[in-house]
């Protein structure tokens, strides 16, 4: 039994959890929290809920640690920390800083002789995956990522934060039009505004200036100001009852050419939960990190650098047989 | 420069000197065949043509050789022969002899120190990947494999032995409505007949029973008596004319849960020439197998057991920058 420690009880802990109770060849070990242990209620019996502090203590019982932090404040310090002590898994999303975190990860890898593999999930992780086999299989060709329909919980937060606002749902919608056209060979170049338009649904404290709430937002830089954005408001009912999921999913389309012969590759997610998703490509890469540190191996890695077959409980030979 | 050499000129061994052209770190070598090599003509200029028995002689000169013949006859020697003196990609495709045909090929290639990656194209090849990358994300689930709309070749050749028939071309089409059902998240039993028609475009030889021939193909057992199956006879100008290309493609579909919340993984293939993608798949792991044994490593392999960086002629800090 692959022996699991998670740190952080958010939404992607919690799908954590229920991933690895769903592996027959791993077992929960421990739940870390920053909060007070005596007040968390984990949703499997018997597992005990630690502080923080005290995971250290656990670095013989626990063959790896998924980390559950957000990518802005949490992983950056939590990443390098842990990787001394335990193999680990994280979903570090922050694009432009993996080039810093990956040789922070790695070293502190090394000296602790773990594998930590970093920014596992979908985007990056799946996606990251299915670019890398398009773009070495069809070098001459085009890449489209498009993303949703999800829900964005940064778009939601900076609705929420304008005055007057209760509460906010965003989703972020792919532009139909765009992906036939990409599906048809057609190799568009699409500017931000035809790939995605951006759907909120508003609630507004009683009184508040509703035209003075959605010229905010429609005119937020960076997150709306260059997307087709749509403003809906409703009430807080209707916002628990039809937004309370966190739907996503997207698309990565290579669009090739080997002479005048088109190719098109696409790869597609549609998840009912993002955050349970992401945990079971985690506890898949948690599995490999245990298998590849079981080999010797140590340091940072990403999807690229693991072979397939280590996400699988099943043997060379099962695999040949079942999967190939 | 990786120094490729071809093993086999017919569809896939074009493509496969295309696809090598298209890659800037790597060079045509040399290509053998059965044939007269005098009387055989290929694409590129200045690349020798050489006898099947001279290969052994080009053991230091190349770098990696690709076997395009076929899985029924050439490749169950062609395989452990040439694993012995190269490294070697090949497009080995049935199924059910893989169990036997891995360790052949294995035991040859450690006793020649190389790298042997064997079953590589799209089915089995990046379809099998999918397969297993959905198993291992989603362990509660369900597979679905379609292919087509496309030609396949074993089936146009069974009508072709026929009496009465000159030529013919057979489409295999996946059913809409199934594919529709299990994108759903419906996860539907579906036999042989529900998942694929057989559309056939025949020309009949002069005077020919039309309605015989007809007969003998739907009710052809394996190839046709267990599916829908349309039969349409042309001419051979319009044959010639509308289906001389080799299309095809395909749909790998994961469709599972975490506890209630369903997620479905898609993956399908648009290709304009079924052998000029396969080969594009091949030379891609070719770049991986001249980097493994690089490394010192060697036995027979499958995409299962190559991690996709050595796929790339990036390096791993360029691939995290610009893909990940």
């Amino acid at each position: 039994m692959i022996r699991i420690g998670i740190l952080g009880y958010g939404n992607l802990g919690r799908g954590v959890e229920k991933a690895v109770n769903a592996s027959p060849d791993m077992e929960l070990k421990a739940v870390f929290t920053r909060r007070d242990p005596s007040t968390l209620k984990i949703a499997t019996a018997g597992v005990p809920v630690y502080a923080e502090a005290d995971a250290e203590k656990m670095k013989d019982e626990i063959d790896v640690l998924i980390l559950c932090g957000g990518s802005a404040t949490d992983l950056p310090t939590q990443g390098p920390k842990y990787a001394k002590m335990f193999n680990t898994i994280d979903s570090f999303d922050t694009h432009a800083k993996i080039p810093e975190y990956f040789p922070a990860v790695d070293a502190a890898a090394k000296e602790g002789n773990n594998v930590s593999v970093i920014s596992v999930g979908w985007d990056p992780g799946m996606f990251s995956l299915q670019r890398l086999l398009g773009n070495c299989i069809l070098p001459d060709g085009k890449d489209y990522t498009f993303w949703g329909r999800g829900v964005s919980q940064g778009h939601s937060d900076a609705i929420r934060r304008i005055e007057g606002v209760q509460d906010a749902r965003q989703y972020t919608v792919p532009v139909p039009e765009a992906i036939e056209a990409v599906r048809a060979g057609k190799n568009p170049e699409l500017s931000t505004r035809e790939k995605h338009t951006r759907e909120c649904f508003v609630v507004a404290k009683e009184g508040a200036d509703l035209k003075k709430i959605e010229e905010e937002i429609v005119n937020m830089p960076n997150y709306f100001a260059d997307y087709n954005t749509t403003v809906t408001f409703i009430s807080q009912e209707e916002l628990n009852e039809k937004h309370s999921g966190i739907p996503h999913g997207g698309f990565v389309i290579r669009s090739g050419a080997t002479g005048d012969m088109k190719h098109i590759i696409e790869y597609s997610l549609k998840l009912d939960s993002n955050p349970e998703f992401t945990s079971s490509v985690l506890v898949a890469y948690a599995r490999a990190a245990y298998k590849l540190a079981s080999e010797g191996k140590s340091g940072a890695m990403t999807v690229f650098d693991i072979a397939p077959a280590y996400l699988s409980p099943l043997s060379g030979e099962e695999l040949r047989k079942t999967l190939l």
